[in-house]
C-alpha cells in the first residue's frame, strides 16, 4: 500500500529540538519523546482540523469523562529506518483498522485514513531524524484516543482527542521471562472488550500482575474466565506454545487481541513450512507436555518485543523450566519478521510501506 | 460516625462565584460544578499536601498513564440539607472503604481517611450554599483518582491524582425505565474488575447500552459472562426482582458492585419485616414469574437515582411489561430511605454523618 501525506494540516514547528539531548543509545521504552505531536480534534459531530505542534501539556477540564469512565484507546506501532535512510512502518493499515474496531466497541468516533495514516506519515517526515538506523532501534508509535467531553455522567461523549506521539526505541530486551499461568483473576469477559485496545484492559492487569512479580514471575499467562482452562494471551502479548513441532495459538476472539505481530508470525510460519495450528491450548495439555517433554517453546508476540521468548511457566505452586533449544522457532521467526520490518529481507508479503 | 475536619489543607478561594448563574430549578445532571475542588497528588511515594482550590482545567503530560491504561477509579456521593440548613453524608465511610478496595485492585495508592473525608468535609464547609433544601435536592458528590505519572509503558504509575468535584443534582429522574436482558455483551469477567468502581467498566457499557436504545429500551440488564444465566446488575446500578412478595437481589461478588444503596435497602427492608433474599436470581424464572404474574417489580439501587423503577424487560426479541401496582415495594423503600438521608424520619440505623 501507499500512504498519502495529508496536506491539508496546520503545523507549528518547535523552535528547538531535544533530539542532541537524548542518549540513543541507553533510552529506556516509552518514556522519551520526539518534538512534536499530532492532535486532533473531535467536536460538533465531526473531526475537526488536525495539527502537528511541539510536543506539550495538554489542559483538561477535571470532569472530561477520559478520568470517570475510561473512554480511551490506543495503537501500538513502530517506524524502522532501513541502511538507505528511508523509514518504513509495518502493516500500519492493520493498526488503523484495529483502531476503528476498539473505536467502535468503546462508542468513540471512528478516525479517518487520512487523519490516521495521512498525519502519521507527516508527523513522520518532520521527525525522521528520530528513526535510528540499526537492528533494534525503532521510533515507537503511540495513536490514541480519549474522551475529553466534559460531564459526570456515565454516557458517550461528545467530544474527543485524537493524538499520536512518537517515542524512540531500543530492542525491547526483559530478560528472562517466566509466565505465571492465571487460576483466578482475568483479562477479559465473553462479551467483554478484550478484543478492543481500550485502555481499561490494562490496568485491570497490574494488580494480578504484581501478585505474580511477588512470586518472582515476570507476567500472567491469561486463561479464559470461565473456566481458567484455556491459554489465551500472556501480559500484554499473544502466546505461542511449540509442542514437538508444532507452533499452537488461540484463536482471536472477543477475549483475545487480533494482534498484528501474531497473524504476521502465523503467515511467516506457514511460508517457512513451519506447522501452526490456530487452537486453543489447554492448561492441562501444556503441563502434559511439559513433563513428557514434548514442550519446547513458549514465546509472545506483540509490537514493543516482536517475539518474546519464556524460559518456563509457573501453575498451581509448581515450576515448569523449558529447554534451551539449539534451533528455536521463536529466534528464527522473529530474525525472519524483523529482517522484513528492516527491509534486510524480500517483504514477500507487501507488508512494509514507506514513508 | 464523626468525619474530623482536615485542617492541614492549603485553600485558595475563587475571587468570584458562579452560584447566582446557575438555575437550580432547571439543573441536569453531572453537568455544573460548584467554586471549588479538592486535589491531591501522590508523589514519591506519599501523598502530598491537599489543596482546595477553585475548580479549573487541570494539565497533564499527553504520555499519562490514564489515557493509555485506564488506571482510574471514582465514587459517587450525595450531600443532604435537612430544614435547619445542616449538611449530611450518608454512609460515607463506606464510600471511603469502597474506594480504597478499588484502588487496591488497580494497583494504585490508597487514599487516607483524612484526605478523602476529612478533606471532603472542608470542601462542603466552603461550597454548603450549593447544597439546596428540599426532597430530591442534593449536592452529588464525585471523588476520583487517576494515574499522572507519564510513559507508554504498561505499568503501574508512579504519579497519581485524587480529586472532589461537587455538582448540584435535582431529583434524578430518568422517564420510564425499560431494560434488555443482555444475551451477548457482558459487564465484567470472573478474576476480573466488575467489583472495582474503575473507569473502564464504564465505557465498556456505552456500545451494548446503545444497541439497547436503538431497540427502545433505556438500559442493560447484565448476566454473567459465562452463561448469560443469572442477572447481575441494571445499568450502572445494582438490581431488584420482586417476585409475589419476595424482594431478590445477586450477592455481591467479583463481578457486581457492592453497592451502598442496595445494601442499605436490603438493611432497610429488613427492618420493615418485608423479605428480601440474596441470590442469583435466573433469567429463565424471571420470565417464567414475568408469564405467570407472579413478578411484581424490578428496580435499580443507586446513589444517583436511589432507587430506579422498571416498567418492563426484553428477552429474546419478547417484551414483557410489568404491571402498575399500588403497593410497591420499590417507591415504599426509596420513601423510607430518602427519609433518612433528609433527616425527616428517625435515622436508627447511625447511617447519616453531620458536616
Amino acid at each position: 500500500m501507499e500512504i498519502k501525506t495529508l496536506e491539508n494540516i496546520d503545523i507549528t514547528l518547535s523552535p528547538t529540538s531535544k533530539i542532541n539531548e537524548v542518549d540513543f543509545e541507553n533510552i529506556s521504552f516509552g518514556n522519551t519523546f520526539t518534538d512534536h505531536m499530532l492532535v486532533c480534534d473531535f467536536a460538533d459531530g465531526k473531526w475537526q482540523q488536525p495539527k502537528i505542534v511541539p510536543y506539550a501539556p495538554i489542559t483538561l477540564d477535571p470532569s472530561a469523562k477520559v478520568f470517570h469512565y475510561g473512554q480511551a484507546i490506543f495503537e501500538g506501532m513502530k517506524a524502522y529506518k532501513d541502511d538507505q535512510d528511508d523509514v518504513w512502518l509495518f502493516r500500519p493499515e492493520q493498526n488503523h483498522d484495529r483502531f476503528n474496531k476498539s473505536a467502535v466497541r468503546m462508542c468513540m468516533p471512528e478516525v479517518p485514513e487520512d487523519i490516521f495514516l495521512g498525519g502519521l506519515k507527516k508527523l513522520l517526515q518532520i521527525e525522521k531524524d528520530w528513526v535510528k538506523k540499526g537492528q533494534g532501534n525503532s521510533l515507537y508509535i503511540r495513536p490514541f484516543m480519549f474522551a475529553s467531553g466534559k460531564g459526570v455522567v456515565a454516557a458517550p461523549a461528545q467530544f474527543y482527542k485524537f493524538m499520536i506521539l512518537l517515542s524512540p526505541a531500543k530492542a525491547y530486551y526483559s530478560g528472562e521471562v517466566k509466565v505465571l499461568i492465571a487460576e483466578h483473576y482475568s483479562r477479559a469477559a465473553n462479551g467483554g472488550i478484550g478484543a478492543a485496545k481500550a485502555a481499561g484492559n490494562y490496568a485491570g492487569q497490574f494488580y494480578p500482575t504484581k501478585l505474580a512479580n511477588e512470586k518472582g514471575y515476570q507476567q500472567v499467562i491469561w486463561t479464559d474466565d470461565a473456566t481458567h482452562t484455556k491459554l489465551e494471551e500472556a501480559g500484554t502479548m499473544n502466546v505461542f506454545f511449540r509442542i514437538n513441532d508444532i507452533l499452537y495459538t488461540a484463536p482471536t476472539s472477543e477475549r483475545i487481541l487480533d494482534g498484528i505481530t501474531r497473524k504476521s508470525l502465523i503467515e511467516l510460519a506457514k511460508r517457512e513450512n513451519i506447522n501452526v495450528e490456530v487452537r486453543s491450548v489447554l492448561v492441562d495439555e501444556l503441563v502434559t507436555a511439559a513433563k513428557d517433554g514434548s514442550l519446547k517453546e513458549i514465546f509472545g508476540a506483540g509490537t514493543a518485543a516482536v517475539v518474546n521468548p519464556i524460559v518456563g511457566f509457573g501453575y498451581k505452586e509448581e515450576y515448569y523450566e523449558l529447554p534451551k533449544l539449539e534451533n528455536s522457532l521463536a529466534l528464527e521467526l522473529k530474525a525472519k519478521l524483523t529482517n522484513i520490518q528492516y527491509k534486510k529481507a524480500d517483504d514477500t508479503f507487501g507488508w512494509t510501506v514507506k514513508i
